[in-house]
């Protein structure tokens, strides 16, 4: 039997390793156009930012060992022609015809075909020295080099995608003075919701990088042949720039065959990533997936996908009968000391499939407060609310944030609701959580409001109060807090600290909508309860407290 | 309304300071035996370690206050007797007979009362100076004055169960030789299977602990009244000793009530906490759980679960209809440099409860390869194999191991089978995971096991085989990791490179059962695979690699 792969990134190369451990006999020809196989694009703004020594690093197995082509051909029996390029499918023959750098043409049999054509950058039309994209190995080399020619001191960062907020520190640890620009409201649109996208900017700036938002480039200037500034409503000087991609399925192939091609433009698999001829599997960043909350097919191109589809592959084309899921959006970035993830539907999303949504700020610890080195963890979630199933979850800042992110993405893939979640038995010690883990208090923040024992407003809706003559902020934290910590600007602000709010319930007024804020929220929570169970009618709280005032 | 607590622990005033929340009209008066209140005895080895300064830091809020009965009167309007005994509960009259430390007797009513007695520890009488328990902050106390007064240098801690673990490392970071005795053939057997324990005895070891097992404490001696000794098949010198601590629910009250007390010896309650009295709760550690998995009723005394009990108690006390589901017995502990975890069921539990299981041994790195700081989590699974589902995980190392143990007790509890854990969409980056997680290469392995593609033998079972004429153990490690690494000492070794072995199948017997080794039993499913596609029938590979050779 002949399997023809044609793409060797991580679909292709896991497609066939699985297919030959499975079955030895199978003939497994890998068809790459590019020089270089298998390199984990995930770790180049690493490279860029020193962390790793060699883009070979980025293909090597854990115990070291290069996974080039004589790799695969000694270990695997797998043959990998590399800078060959698959021009056309002749599905009535199960013929894929190839040609080569030189300009020779051959032709390969298949029994089985799989497509693992990857995404096409679609790099922007760049005549400017100096303007790079950052999408492969080749882009890193070229960026690294062009710094160690001209050693640049101000960069400009166009977009802010995970790889570009993920270049934003790998240049600041070059030494680089760096503006980043997005033309949307807020940073990682894509990713975050407003709120938690704030903290990351704030983070940035704290790091040295100039944020600039609504903001879109429309001019590149150059001296001496190089690039010298760009112009976004301003200008900004830059030595360097760093422009984000816009990633497309790479289906011409499929296409010109007569497969089917989805909704997104990607090819269409059934979840035996099979694409509409039976002979022929496809998956990786070419193929469309279902979102399995929404339930509609998506297009994320993503290296642990890949990965996953290429086992289901390997099997399917061995006699297996695998099913892919689908997927729910879970990603993750390390951004200078922050980790920013996001898990589901953002709110934005939620609202925007038609979901009517709850949703919790919960800022709480990632360990024992008295156990060294805790981080209060910035989390938001999505509830759907006519199910109570938690359907989307951020996070953003310090602390152990990974953990809490994989948890709830198993839970959204499980259909668990807010309340299992409050009692879900998972392992406790001061070193490793507080005794109710962050999952478990936003599910809890969520119930709560849910069953109408707290109300709350929102940083942005706070802000918009702050100069109303009826509204009154209440700030429960202890004086010296209060004192020297973040203040909220407003026209009636009084200071009392949660301990002796029972006493002075008489000096607050009770015509005025009285909006409790705290550090975290669990204050005013107790706060709001404190107000409610003694007459007071207009009660709000601050969501999430000052670690989301933004 | 008059809401009576029994007992000022997790469970006590959770559900006080829940019910106040919730209905701020009824009148709570919790009832406390002894003279601290809400002390996270779960902190206890680090204050003796030296990580937390003061007994106080284990009672505070995230904002510092001290949880003290002022606390909880200015705040939460909850009147706390502390030095206060109840001795009866007269159930007709719905009063609860107490008595205070000075002998005044008085009486409470209660419309709702909540026991909460938590557990008593059976301390063994200890009439030797030098010799402790460590239960509560008193026992932290005590130990602490004598090795300040004494300046002990050995110290033998009996038993290794998670506190007995912490303790080892606390007193070590007090500058003590310790010796661990543990009557078991291996450390920590409530919690981990033997090869698991067996990764940590060589930790211990590593970092100066002298590990005992298989030993009965049968004599304690003393010299000028003080400890001197501890007799366990021979003699062990010892200046001061802490014992493990048999835990039982604290029941008395409730027996004498007529409460129905479960199978387990502790207080019987339904899905809502209710005791057989409608009117009385209990919860925490002195009442029984369900198991999830076994559906048997266990006694898991754990300062989360008592948290988790307290809400629920004090929303159905107030009104609510809130369940627990049960417990799946999730736990770890930091014990130096190592983690140590474990949920859902053991492969021993497992097979007591009459499961079927396949398990898998799946050392796995916890970050990309090229990513600084990785590290191979030393992962067990077990799986029921009616169903293809998970119903238990272990994880003993270095690494971030706690991730893995919570999205697996996410994924038990779930009911996920390996094939969906296969799938899932956890957030991947380089700094977070390699692009499979740990918990998917588990269930990869357990299915590939399942299937048949891979056959195994655990480090004890090759023990039993290594002298064998017919047996020959295939290292597929490089030369020089072979030359240098750890070596297993057989009758028939034989060294071939992974990527030379398709090279050599011809210098191999076909007639000998050849196992293949390997360090992370990775290489040795690729060998595996290679040799059974090639004709040997006679196949195994060490599960998991040198990494459990223990």
């Amino acid at each position: 039997m002949d399997v023809v792969v044609i793409g060797a990134g991580a679909t292709g190369l896991k497609a066939a390793s699985r297919a030959k451990r499975r079955n030895p006999d199978i003939n497994v020809t890998v068809v790459e156009a590019g020089k270089f196989i298998s390199v984990s694009r995930c770790g180049l703004p690493y490279y860029i930012g020193g962390f790793i020594n060699e883009v070979n690093d980025l293909r090597k197995t854990t115990y070291g060992a290069i996974r080039d082509e004589r790799f695969f051909k000694e270990l695997r029996d797998i043959d990998i022609l590399t800078l060959t390029r698959a021009i056309e499918i002749d599905r009535s023959k199960k013929v894929v015809k190839i040609e080569k750098s030189d300009g020779f043409e051959d032709e390969l049999n298949y029994d089985y075909l799989v497509i693992s054509t990857g995404a096409k950058p679609i790099k922007p039309k760049i005549d400017t020295e100096g303007v790079f994209t950052l999408y492969d190995p080749e882009d890193a080399e070229k960026i690294l080099d062009y710094w160690e020619e001209y050693e640049p001191d101000k960069a400009v960062v166009i977009g802010s995608g995970l790889v570009e907020l993920e270049t934003c520190e790998a240049l600041t640890n070059l030494g680089l003075e760096v503006t980043l620009i997005e033309s949307a409201n807020h940073i990682a649109p894509a990713i975050l919701d407003e709120e938690m996208a704030r903290l990351l900017e704030i983070h940035l700036k704290e790091k040295g990088v100039n944020v600039v938002t609504s903001a879109t480039v429309s001019k590149i200037s150059t001296k001496n042949g190089r690039v010298s500034s760009v112009f976004a409503g301003k200008e900004f000087p830059a030595d360097i720039v760093i422009t984000s991609v816009e990633v497309k399925p790479n289906v011409e192939l499929a296409k010109k065959a007569g497969l089917k091609i989805g909704e997104t433009g990607a090819i269409f698999v059934n979840e035996y990533l099979q694409t509409s001829d039976e002979s022929i599997y496809a998956g990786g960043d070419c193929v469309e997936n279902v979102n399995l909350i929404t339930g509609k097919r998506v297009y994320t191109p993503l290296g642990d996908i890949a990965n996953k589809h290429g086992r289901v592959i390997g099997d399917n084309i061995t006699g297996g009968k695998e099913k892919f899921p689908g997927v729910i959006g879970s990603v993750i970035a390390k951004v200078f000391d922050f980790t920013i993830a996001k898990t589901g539907l953002s709110e934005k999303e939620a609202r925007e499939n038609g979901f009517d949504v709850i949703t919790a700020l919960a800022p709480s610890p990632d360990r024992e407060p008295y156990y060294p080195r805790m981080n209060n963890i910035r989390l938001k979630i999505v509830v759907d609310k006519k199910t109570n199933k938690i359907i989307g979850a951020q996070a953003v800042g310090l602390g152990v944030i990974d953990k809490r992110i994989d948890v709830l993405a198993t839970a959204i893939q499980a259909g668990l609701t807010i309340d299992t979640i409050a009692n879900l038995d998972l392992a406790y010690a001061p070193p490793y959580s507080a005794s109710l883990d962050n999952v478990i208090v936003a599910a809890n923040v969520a119930r709560n409001k849910r069953d109408g024992l707290f109300e709350t407003v929102k940083s942005s809706e706070l802000k918009e109060m702050i100069d109303r003559d009826d509204v009154l902020i209440l700030d429960v934290r202890n004086k010296d807090e209060f004192e020297k910590g973040l203040k909220i600007e407003a026209k009636n602000v009084v200071n009392i600290p949660l301990i002796e709010l029972r006493k002075k319930l008489n000096e607050l007024p009770k015509d005025k909508t009285i909006v409790v804020v705290c550090p975290l929220g669990a204050r005013s929570y107790e706060a709001y309860r404190i107000l409610k169970g003694n007459g007071f009618k207009k009660v709000k709280a601050l969501e999430g407290g000052l670690a989301f005032w933004v």
